[in-house]
């Protein structure tokens, strides 16, 4: 793959784009392990930016951080039916070790609940000990036929939150708390505003009473389930045992909440923002927010264009601005624009002989966005206050065209199933539209268009003309539902 | 496990004392997979500030973090002929995965040289590209028969660097310097000074042309290897064809480093610095640096105390001090201080009402150390400033015990192999004594008294006058080598 080259344009072949992106821009790469991908420093420094903030914001509402093996017995996977049902098809099984057979397979986690909540029965006695607020950064691993990078690997990164508490109220609250933090997470840091709501019965994770996710809608208007959290009820503690003495002397189950979001999230940042010219990292997750690059042709030029750079360079890092100064000889400045470009970096600053005389640089946005100019000279005092402004503006303006772009693509007030197969099988998009409630209609949808119910929103964002019959059979709508073909 | 029972001295039965210190605060616990443990949050936490020391000085080293799968085929495992015989015997293999046998079998990682290395050919081409400075935050697998909480577990979490140059002299001056960095973490945060050297041909890494470690001396005088650094030569770049163009135009194989450091360093802590009532936690690492302890009787003394706790804890947490407030009412002060005793809180701050009167708080240190006083009133409205200083102190004093008694506990210029045997199978020790560097001396050593030659020790920790002789033939003296047990 020449660097020379274009990328395939979105609007030709999305999906051959994606790669192209995560690849030449270096996120990521195949590896030789069938599924399994590599996460190179570029895409593993955004991910580490994810997880600073997202871990912060855990640790804010009261979470701590623990480890548990990687390893689960098969017995501990079959206790929940539901579970067992859901991940049994594609684990991963470990049968030898140390040069034996192993007495029972262990399973490589697909996702932890059973042994945490086993280890939370030993730990849990009274109401005294809850809530218990447990976060694990770790990987997983799911064995998936088709797999896609970031988007669906093998082995993937995330992190599984898990608590118990001495209600379903509180569990409840819990659940629903972390969804916002999702949220907030994507809105603020990601600029990917997420759409918000329950998952239907069969849509919900193997064993929890309730699913809540965040949807956001990617660039070829397919939906990205971004981050899920479940409300467990009993489920678990009751094949776990983990029981507590209750504040009036009884005995109960406690209720667990899980919630998890993963490295799927920089396939989302990817989706949501590129063009075709390459990547668009926002500039809170960016590893680098600012690039500057010297322009010269004198050795004398050289030596001034460079001595600016590096002064402004420390005038951005006192600001917490993550700057790079691209001082190769080797490469030329159209070049490096060029590169810098398929990276992502949100802002570049040029700095010839021309600015140096008229005490400016050269500020480059990396994409055109509504109410701000691509280009503008910055005079050279006042880099230090507007760079972070100028980030602050380019970040707020990327939610703002996503969440635009979300609404122009989404539909509502769709009656016919004929005008919504035209919608799912053209442009795509989020549907909203009635449903019964039952699961043949979302079944049938599934089959015939490959679309499913991603979620049943949250009030805020329903239509405020509720729809009262569904999609699908015509009867009486008992919610109404957004419906697209998803990631 | 009752909490009022005590601990089993150290003097009486170290294995248990340790056991017990590491459950009873709480750092970790026995899962129910054979050989893995549950790293709980308190534990974690300080592994999570030794990842963000360690993280930093990796970065500022020029290193960047990646992510490689858990999964390695086989047949690389198998390429690198001393690598596979020092790793096949201890590997987890996968053979089954989403329901069907697997084609080749998975390893999981006992190490990455493999596929890391397999990775590197495919982005290495010229000069240009090296050196690759890599670092990775990962779990690991080796089947282990004999498992020790943080010491020895099937699964463990670690950091591996791997790095490719283009010259067999920087890839020795990379090892070194990784080395070093440990060397500098380990004094200056974890207060555990090790002596640093070279391991024997027959310790050294599977696959390593020259491995490089730091050993620290426990409290029981057994030796902890808790870093390495190996200078890998071409060996895997040969077989994983690393190549790369010269300056000159010509083809050469990469040089490669490897080094690492894992959990096990929490075990090294709590051997380090404990003692019979507990843990301690150097304040560097301390996931709670100062606990405030309010004493009150009354519900208006509650409310003085608890109000000064509060206001103290703002003040302190303004100059990044890590404080906890114990405002538990269902805990006498008493069981307040055992617990947090046991849980190796630097420094502990009393505040009852006779303390307001007197416009102070009662310091006191988690352990006496030489030079410092184990209580000591501080002036209330000095308190942000004096409390950074005594962990400062705090944290030196625990360096110097630990060097001081690492000292105390080496014997050097020892010649004669039945004294060696009196010292090995009595207290233990460093033991510095000549080697004629025959591997048939080591291993009679080995056999008899189940001492190791830890490493050959670098200039600065020699002794001043060179033995002569070989401690076990007699021969002439090569090098000096520092012998013990070892974890």
């Amino acid at each position: 793959m020449a660097d020379e080259q274009g990328l395939t344009p979105r609007a030709q072949d999305f999906s051959a784009w994606y790669n192209e992106v995560v690849l030449r821009a270096e996120l990521a790469d195949y590896s030789p392990v069938r599924g399994c991908m590599v996460i190179r420093p570029y895409g593993y420094g955004i991910w580490e930016n994810m997880q600073r903030a997202l871990d912060g914001m855990f640790k804010a509402t009261g979470h701590q951080n623990a480890y548990f093996p990687l390893f689960i017995p098969m017995s501990f996977l079959e206790r929940e039916k539901e579970h067992v049902e859901g991940f049994a098809p594609e684990v991963a099984v470990v049968t030898h070790a140390g040069g034996k057979e192993l007495e029972e397979p262990l399973v490589i986690r697909p996702t932890s609940e059973t042994i945490i909540y086993a280890m939370f029965a030993k730990w849990v006695q009274s109401y005294r000990d809850l809530p218990l607020l447990i976060n694990q950064w770790a990987n997983v691993v799911r064995w998936e036929l088709r797999t896609r990078l970031f988007l669906r690997t093998a082995e993937f990164l995330w992190q599984e939150g898990h608590t118990a508490h001495a209600s379903e109220a509180e569990a409840e609250e819990e659940t629903l708390r972390m969804l916002g933090v999702y949220r907030e997470f994507m809105d603020d840091w990601m600029a990917m505003p997420p759409v918000l709501g329950r998952k239907t019965e069969s849509e919900k994770f193997a064993g929890a009473l309730r699913t809540y996710s965040c949807e956001a809608l990617m660039q070829d208007n397919k939906a990205l389930q971004a981050a899920t959290s479940h409300n467990l009820g009993q489920n678990f503690a009751r094949q776990f045992e983990l029981k507590y003495q209750t504040v009036t002397g009884g005995e109960d189950y406690a209720w667990n909440t899980s919630w998890g979001a993963s490295t799927r999230l920089v396939g989302g940042l990817v989706m949501t923002h590129g063009d075709d010219v390459g990547l668009v990292v926002p500039p809170q997750l960016a590893p680098i927010q600012v690039v500057i690059v010297p322009i010269y042709r004198s050795e004398e030029e050289r030596t001034q264009t460079l001595g600016a750079a590096d002064q402004v360079a420390a005038a951005l890092r006192a600001q917490q601005v993550r700057v790079h100064v691209d001082a190769r000889d080797t490469v030329k400045p159209g070049a490096k624009y060029f590169e810098w470009e398929r990276k992502g970096v949100p802002l570049r600053l040029e700095i010839g002989p021309k600015d140096l005389e008229r005490g400016q640089v050269m500020a480059v946005r990396r994409r055109e966005l509504e109410g701000l100019a691509r280009k503008e000279p910055l005079p050279m005092d006042a880099v230090a206050t507007l760079v972070p402004q100028r980030l602050g503006e380019f970040q707020r303006a990327l939610l703002e065209a996503a969440r635009r772009r979300r609404e122009e693509n989404s539909y509502r007030g769709i009656e016919s199933y004929d005008r919504f197969r035209e919608i799912v099988e053209g442009p795509g998009g989020f549907i909203y539209a009635g449903w019964c409630g039952s699961a043949a209609c979302e079944a049938k949808v599934k089959e015939e268009t490959k679309a499913t119910i991603r979620c049943l929103p949250f009030e805020e964002f329903r239509t405020p003309e509720a729809p009262t019959r569904c999609l699908v059979c015509g009867g009486e709508a008992k919610h109404e539902a957004v419906w697209d073909r998803a990631y």
